[in-house]
């Protein structure tokens, strides 16, 4: 990175990322509506600046340019409440891989040796990737489903950067962005959604079809081209131009609330019909909890589907859903090695992913 | 059954089928020779009467009359020690199935209904079956691998017998059976071998290519065309004509001797190689027999084959062979509605057998 002031953010990286690592995002949170269903709304929009080239087709000198013209703005607004700054090319492989899993950075920003600023507002609810595909994504982060909460922050963050940033944009178009399926608004709204039961009666596949393919995709838990597991699926709007913001919102909004009321009524005929079932899965997931010697974070993450299940059914009462939100979230393989001891292979860390949940799981069971 | 005085026994069948329930057979015991790899040996002999057409070829009366000639000579044998008598007719779908689950009768033998009679010893080490395939057939059952005192007490019963009874013998084929495999000295040995490591290592299929098919059967749990389970396998001799007992009896003590020596090695291989995978393994069963609702029988044998390795490898000490060989037994479909109560469906049947495994389990780990 040149040594100029504008760029002297660069210097707290790391202690910035440790800073991460010690603390849970606020998403997390035990209370949230319809969060027996939903864990998390989360918000991104697309943006960029006016006389500079797209970040794939920038020279360095260009995307350096980027980020010294919106530090500032991102320093000063209210929104990110003074903000953590993180310069990605100070950032290896792990703590790369530890942004991804966190949801701070999307998976082609890690892999990119662009220079590049990552923006983290102080609950991690919102945050700005700065020179991903366009020259700025906006994230905004809630827990259970509010897409309307979500979007209300963002616009405030986009308005309040729009004042000092001069935004890409043409009457006819919108907002201008790298890939065409986000030109217009340039929103993606994204829905996880924990949907055990319509799993078990596996109905999944024909709602998914009446979802309108062609407004809506479903992804599993880590995105595009990944396996689904622990039954949390992400929910997207598909395209943006020839949509306006709030329908947008009015119609993930929707959607999320049509999916809830179709796995509540899955739970309900699911106690009825295979309660004996159920019970036996949440208790297996329990005892294996409790005392498996190895644990990779995918089994995790399909043992936690059923303890958030059971909990949800009232089967038992002593956890809260943000102990399991944070298992979910502190326990992937790049937290384990961040937060407890850097471990290259896979198996130690399944030893320990074990040990941890063994003693979380036993301390309550 | 006609009413005569030689068939009088058939009245005691019922009380004696509930004495077998309420208790355990002496081969499930603790200690006995090369416990650890080798659960039981089993001997059988087929025995037939001159001057009687076999049983599939004979008439009911021709059969009643085996019954008559034969049940004298076996209440006053020495070697059985007072047995029971069970007429196989008086006995229905679920009792028949009691007795193959104790292994007590073959299967084909309860789907017949010809007029038979089986004659258990004291301890249930020595048993026969009266017009089976052949006119008789003795077992004698040891714990552990034992093939010689199996046969030494299974020849004082076949000597004794013969004292009494004028067995159909020719010097050219020695005793003549009705399936030409058993024809010679009649004799088929079983042993009945848990060979987890072996499995783990996925060396099974070499071993038992090794083993001279021409000589030896490898079959499954439940004997012939059944599913491996529980890694326990039962290895039998194939051919009897030619053969002396003493070479049969000799050979198969040898291939014992064997399988326990590869699995003893492949255990510490195992143990080597794979420590932290085989305490996991070990835990997970007893986690999930601690808090499993539904447990099917043969889901029951896979979890029980890991116990019983983890008491093998001194992984744990709290329980003991016993304790595990009894589990093996009385938990399978029949025993379970013959000694706890007559549930006809399966989920029934798995949810109480969960529910009794988990009390005992829980009350040792």
């Amino acid at each position: 990175m040149p040594n100029d002031k504008a760029l002297e953010f660069s210097k707290t990286t790391v202690r910035n990322l440790n800073t991460l690592v010690k603390r849970m995002p606020r998403w997390l949170e035990n209370e949230a509506p319809k969060a027996n269903i939903v864990i998390s709304t989360r918000v991104r929009l697309a943006r960029n600046l006016e006389g500079h080239a797209f970040p794939n087709a920038a020279e360095k000198e260009e995307l350096y340019a980027v980020i010294r013209e919106v530090y500032d703005a991102l320093a000063s607004s209210p929104q990110l409440a003074g903000p953590m700054f993180l310069d990605m090319l100070r950032l290896g492989k792990l703590e790369r891989k530890f942004l991804v899993e966190r949801r701070l950075i999307s998976p082609p920003y890690a892999e990119s040796d662009n220079p590049a600023m990552l923006v983290v507002g102080e609950d991690e609810c919102l945050s700005v990737m700065v020179n991903e595909e366009d020259h700025l994504r906006l994230q905004s982060i809630q827990p259970g489903l509010n897409v309307e909460e979500a979007w209300r922050l963002m616009a405030l963050l986009d308005d309040d950067l729009g004042e000092h940033l001069d935004y890409a944009f043409t009457d006819q178009f919108g907002y201008l962005t790298a890939c065409p399926t986000n030109t217009g608004t340039g929103m993606r709204v994204s829905l996880f959604v924990h949907l055990p039961a319509l799993a078990l009666l596996e109905e999944l596949e024909k709602i998914f079809k009446k979802l309108a393919p062609s407004e809506i995709t479903v992804r599993g838990f880590y995105g595009e081209g990944t396996e689904v597991v622990g039954n949390v699926f992400q929910i997207s709007n598909q395209l943006t131009l020839g949509r306006t913001d709030d329908s947008i919102v009015k119609r993930m909004e929707e959607v999320g609330e049509k999916l809830v009321s179709l796995e509540d009524e899955a739970r309900e005929r699911v106690l009825d019909e295979q309660v004996v079932q159920i019970y036996d899965k949440v208790y297996r997931a329990i005892g294996i909890m409790k005392y498996a010697r190895v644990l990779t974070s995918l089994e995790l993450l399909n043992l936690l589907s059923y303890l958030r299940l059971g909990f949800d059914l009232g089967i038992f009462k002593n956890t809260d859903r943000s102990f399991l939100n944070e298992l979910m979230v502190t326990l992937q393989p790049a937290h384990i090695q961040k937060k407890y001891r850097d471990m290259e292979d896979e198996l130690p860390r399944d030893v320990h992913r074990a040990h941890i949940v063994r003693e979380k799981i036993s301390a309550l069971f």
